[in-house]
């Protein structure tokens, strides 16, 4: 069986308990480039757990592990490396602890035939296991090559609204490095596209590219340091595409238009210049 | 209570159960570089456990992981300010698997008086659970600031024996990065002292420095690759003296001498020149 489009209309799977560690959290923000920017000092909170007089808080950004680990109702079958992540969203419904327990749960939303590929979408809510209240939820599309043409709706299409055309307000500039994702796939996506150059060449790269949602965290640090005066808390929500392949190594540009009293749009560029996240939009808190 | 010279004929501890997964010697071998030189190809069996036709292995070195871990008899009280790593040794029986259990028992085998400082020499063992074989032996000394002058035995002195007075027969020079210290430590070490600018400062260093055993995880990948072809089965014991701080971002340069068949002197240098590992010895097999 390939895709099935009929995945929407299954019966939600049981919620499942998902828990995370301090270490967990540790390890994902280094994984996208905290402390390494000025490590004596600078992004402490969100890379150590001792040290004197801060506090452990995690980055917002982190929602994207609990949430794309959380079983969905089977959708098909297809070959792994054809697929690759499409858009990515989260909302942030409070502060995600530095270690937690959360009960989890996916659904597939919807699900596209654009022709030569299929797009699935997917959201996962995640909620405190001991309050029940919602801690965030999360959506991402999943963009599977070779998987269309099964007759199904084709789904939205159009330009979302997008920035101002004026000069961004804010540009921030991270290093990734060349072992990137080496050290971001131990926060849990071991898909060899992004470690193993002979899968990578079967899926049609030179070499391994980088997870996508490791430059979604690079974008999301940038986003909170610059818009959210380096506060977790103030970070409500996040939206992305991903639209072009970033390698290990490339520099990422983060620009960023604030629109409105907590709103702003943002897209990542590599080094060249080359759009890598585009109809980038986020929330926040004043 | 002090240091206690008689902790060395304390009852040994019962033997207790220390597991690694594959995660663990992954993140390891990053933390210590592997896969941040040539990441395209290079170091996979160290970095990843699903790339096409490598098995996963293990750097050697990781053993000072379960090793320090070990539980001993007490020896009494210190700031853990004033504790610096003096020497590491370890002897390898087999290879160590990407994920095991073993047995790790460690015992007091020394209590120094150097006078303004006590040295306390620990050895662990560890056997495999399944089958009760030795996988490694560990060897380390604690130099604590401050708390000799109590009246014990000086220990030995005088210089081990050393490399021959040529150049090295290999040079090998590897960098670590700002933030090396932030990584490492989520492999258990999480002494302030390599993190938190504050906790340095009051412990007499300008900032954070790097833990001796990362600098000795680079260096063991050094001897690795250039004396043991890159076979961990291969490096049988690794000898060092810390002897000068490393801060993260400096560079490391290994000066190895091949004295004899299976037998090889190096030292460490940070960029500067400085000396950082000295009395350095390793054993291998052809």
């Amino acid at each position: 069986m390939p895709i099935d489009p009929d995945a929407v209309s299954a019966a939600p799977v049981e919620p499942a308990e998902y828990s995370w560690t301090s270490k967990d959290t540790l390890l994902y923000a280094i994984g996208v480039g905290a402390g390494s920017i000025d490590p004596v000092g600078s992004e402490l909170e969100f890379t150590t757990e001792n040290s004197a007089d801060v506090e452990q808080r995690v980055l917002p950004t982190y929602a994207v592990i609990p949430g794309l680990s959380a079983r969905t109702p089977g959708f098909g079958t297809f070959n792994p490396a054809m697929l690759i992540h499409g858009e990515q969203q989260i909302e942030l419904h409070r502060e995600i602890p530095p270690a937690g327990t959360a009960m989890t749960s996916g659904k597939v939303t919807a699900v596209y035939d654009k022709g030569s590929a299929a797009v699935v979408w997917i959201e996962s809510k995640a909620l405190d296991q001991a309050s029940g209240e919602p801690i965030f939820t999360t959506r991402h599309s999943l963009f599977i090559r070779g998987e269309g043409g099964f007759g199904g709706d084709r789904g939205p299409s159009g330009a979302k609204s997008g920035p101002p055309e004026r000069d961004p307000d804010h540009v921030v500039t991270y290093s990734t490095r060349a072992d990137q994702a080496l050290l971001y796939r131990l926060s849990g996506d071991r898909n060899p596209l992004h470690s193993d150059p002979t899968f990578a060449k079967l899926a049609g790269f030179d070499r391994p590219i980088l997870h996508g949602l490791c430059t979604f965290g690079f974008t999301g640090r940038a986003l909170l340091h610059t818009l959210c005066g380096s506060d977790p808390a103030r970070l409500t929500g996040m939206d992305v595409r991903f639209s072009s392949p970033v390698y290990p190594g490339d520099d990422l540009t983060v620009k960023m238009w604030a629109v409105d009293d907590g709103e702003a749009y943002f897209r990542t560029e590599r080094g060249s210049g080359e759009v890598v996240i585009d109809q980038g939009r986020c929330t926040y808190t004043a």
